[in-house]
């Protein structure tokens, strides 16, 4: 797979015309959201995959903006070959609703501001502060589903997203189920935990404890940002995990040898955490740190306090995927959310990245990530991958003709067929050994008969799962009337990985 | 077991002769150490246990206070009957160094602060702040064995304690080996995690943020409450469990039925954490915190890297407690204690609490606490407890006899004795419904020939793992010779539980 960018990109705009009705009862008017696309939308408009960030996040998900020396947010899985292929798929990136990066939010200019001054608008004053409305997940998806109508799309093929960005990925499953043809949230849950509430809380206790904060009316003024800096370092730590911790800081000392028996900073950690801080508040507003948080509490796809009835609805393909090591948002959350699918017959796969990174895995584990992806997006299928061409042998072969054939051809896996080609067993280099350790010379009582097979049109990433059961490499691919049309092998599937 | 109280309980105050030195190097005048003390010391002095509190903690471990309506913070553990059973035992509970309970802390007096008038010594203005030096568990210790010599106590039946007591433990086990006969460390480690350090460090960094703190020269004016309670909600997160998170609040909304779209607070968890916040602040001092917390990063007695190295001198039996659903100090960093015991020879055992709440449970988990620690304090041996009336067979003893005597002396297992009254076997009910199963009318046949054994001075809880690792509910307990002495079954030593 080659790593290639989208290159130089540009954030753009898309203004709602008419009001947003919120799911509060309140509306917000002149909403505008803040966007990027990476490839292009082909003429059946069917090749749309809407990327939603998280907490943290914003519209630029790819490639560079002029002069910056930093890529997108999800570069390692957008890109010319990457899963998010944008030579293949049309891209839609947005920042979120209540956001401050383009999106309006609470340092948006509030248009029925008492102080609008028609000659120099957007001032400080006019800001909303804390008048902006709470807006909910589902507020945010019916924001982007605005921008979605607007390039005329009637389904997107993807919805895919990670933390907060799969929290939108559900809702999207849920509110609009004939536009969501596939979803992949990631490392996500359907409803926050009391442990991730309380961990917003004081976030939130942090920012509107600031001197600064001022009731949210800090425009004017000096940002809260010692506040705003403690609850991005308390969420950082909840991002990573304890090991990686570990492997990362350890107990090293920072750009000393001893300690220093004082309040300056004595571990790496502690640096690595005031860094995190420091550099969040330069680029993130406190007040949408509040609305964003307040969101992502309120998260709840349960209805009537049952998760199956709030999918009931779920059209959509569904690839979940957690991380081992995540604790903020643990496996256990996404097997909720696949058991809730699975009891309604929504066609739905499970990965979990192996990853010792903890929750931030979903933005560092390119590999295991674009392998996933792009396996669920491509629909491949056995036939676009196996062997057309292979050594057979046949029941009355020699057992030492077969580990000739064997040698010769460089293969490990030897399908013996019957009459019409038909699939009788196979004979592998593990049974020619045992053969001669059991002096047996009889081929029929070495092979393996019951053998497991695939047809030519099984998604691939069933066949992957199928043989990680039966801790098979091989399976033989057989039609309707058992005749052999090929084969194949975990070693073409890991292939896919390096296309 | 009968749980009652010490009753009414006073603390009292230790004044250190000496300048106390410490491990920066700098030195303390005039410390004072403010402490508890239950029961009464014997004539030989040796009933003596430590008790080493938490972060939080005080020298108020047990009893109450007059007119308190809570009592100490280890109630559950301390008192007539418990396992810290102050009729048999003498236990001191010391306020630590750098505390601001009754300790010399950063709130105390500075002796040679330039602002001191003799004619009113204990101003605001001449509290140490920040010119108070910094401290280590290791000079927490050493403040404690000044108050220890004071009793004129040359070693401790025990040291005991929880999160940072069980820190001074482990340290009491490398500082003065001699002096400490049992220690018993709580959910604890021998160096704290980045993870720890992280937290500590948003948890001082949220106090030094706030407004109020103004250097740590804020005891004339108004303390930095707002910042002390970030810092205490953060670390009440990690005390807790995600499961008993869920159990005690689940996504329960606070006095409202429906969410209130703004930023009042919505659900219990958040409403728990702010009580939390607030009645913390009315009993713990900032300054205090920043010095604590540092104390604990600091902590880690390895030696040259290697915890083996650092335990070299220890003399102690350990019985060391972890808490299985405890992540902030995970089990793992118990288990690492044990390994480098191990290595050293140490007799030293592990238990984890069976418990969903987290590291909390060492000031929760009552029953299972109260066993583990009064089985390791008690030395009750195999005779303490064993039946010695027992009833026998011989090997010549019909099974049909053997039906009837289980039945008449209603008992499960009965021994097998030969010639001297050796034990050659045992033959349970299980055997005998077999000895039916397969028409077998032989004794010999159907009774266990290789029994697992005891002998009558073995410690009570090695008897316990063993029947736990074999899965036997009965031991015969022989002598040198092979004699059976007795029986002992896992009903007895469960009913110590209960005695």
């Amino acid at each position: 797979m080659k790593k290639e960018s989208v290159g130089i990109v540009e954030t753009k705009y898309f203004k709602i015309a008419k009001d947003l009705k919120l799911e509060s009862g309140k509306t917000l008017s002149d909403v505008t959201i803040a966007y990027e696309t990476y490839g292009n939308l082909n003429k059946e408009k069917n090749n749309a995959i809407l990327v939603c960030h998280a907490l943290s996040g914003d519209a630029h998900a790819a490639g560079w903006h002029k002069g910056d020396e930093k890529p997108g947010w999800w570069e390692i899985l957008i890109g010319p070959g990457k899963a998010l292929d944008s030579e293949k798929y049309f891209i839609i990136s947005s920042n979120v609703l209540g956001g401050c990066k383009g999106s309006t939010g609470p340092s948006s200019i509030n248009p029925f501001s008492s102080k609008i001054n028609k000659e120099n608008e957007e001032t400080n004053e006019n800001k909303y502060g804390l008048d902006f409305p709470l807006v909910t997940i589902k507020d945010m998806v019916n924001a982007q589903k605005k921008l979605i109508d607007s390039f005329k799309i009637k389904k997107l093929l993807a919805v895919i997203g990670g933390s907060m960005g799969g929290m939108q990925v559900l809702q999207w499953m849920v509110s609009y189920p004939k536009m969501v043809k596939k979803a992949i949230p990631i490392a996500t849950t359907a409803h926050s935990s009391p442990q991730q509430i309380a961990f917003n809380e004081v976030g939130r206790q942090a920012i509107t404890s600031d001197y600064n904060w001022k009731d949210g009316k800090y425009y004017l003024s000096e940002p809260p940002e010692n506040g705003l800096a403690v609850a991005r370092m308390v969420a950082h730590i909840t991002y990573l995990s304890n090991e990686s911790m570990y492997e990362k800081f350890g107990r090293d000392l920072k750009d000393k040898e001893e300690l220093s028996y004082d309040f300056t900073m004595d571990f790496q950690v502690e640096s690595y955490l005031h860094y995190q801080g420091e550099s969040f508040v330069k680029r993130f507003d406190a007040n949408s740190y509040l609305y964003i948080s307040k969101a992502i509490d309120y998260f709840d796809l349960s209805s009537n306090g049952s998760l199956i009835e709030g999918f009931k609805d779920v059209k959509s393909k569904v690839q979940i995927i957690a991380i081992e090591s995540d604790w903020l948002y643990p496996p256990d959350q996404s097997k909720n959310i696949l058991t809730a699918l699975n009891a309604n017959n929504v066609e739905v796969s499970y990965n979990e990245l192996k990853s010792s990174y903890g929750h931030d895995a979903f933005l560092l584990e390119g590999g295991q990530l674009n392998y996933i992806v792009s396996s669920f997006l491509s629909d491949t299928v056995v036939k676009d991958l196996m062997y057309q061409s292979i050594t057979t042998i046949t029941k009355d072969t020699k057992i030492e003709d077969a580990a000739k054939k064997m040698l010769k051809e460089h293969v490990t896996h030897l399908p013996v067929i019957g009459e019409d080609h038909k699939l009788i067993g196979i004979v592998t280099a593990w049974d020619l050994s045992k053969s001669i350790a059991t002096k047996c010379n009889d081929l029929n009582e070495i092979m393996t008969k019951n053998v497991k097979t695939c047809t030519s049109n099984e998604p691939i990433e069933k066949i992957a799962s199928k043989m990680k059961k039966y801790d098979i490499s091989c399976l033989p691919v057989i039609d309707e009337n058992s005749k052999l049309k090929g084969i194949i092998t975990t070693d073409q599937i890991s292939h896919l990985l390096t296309k």
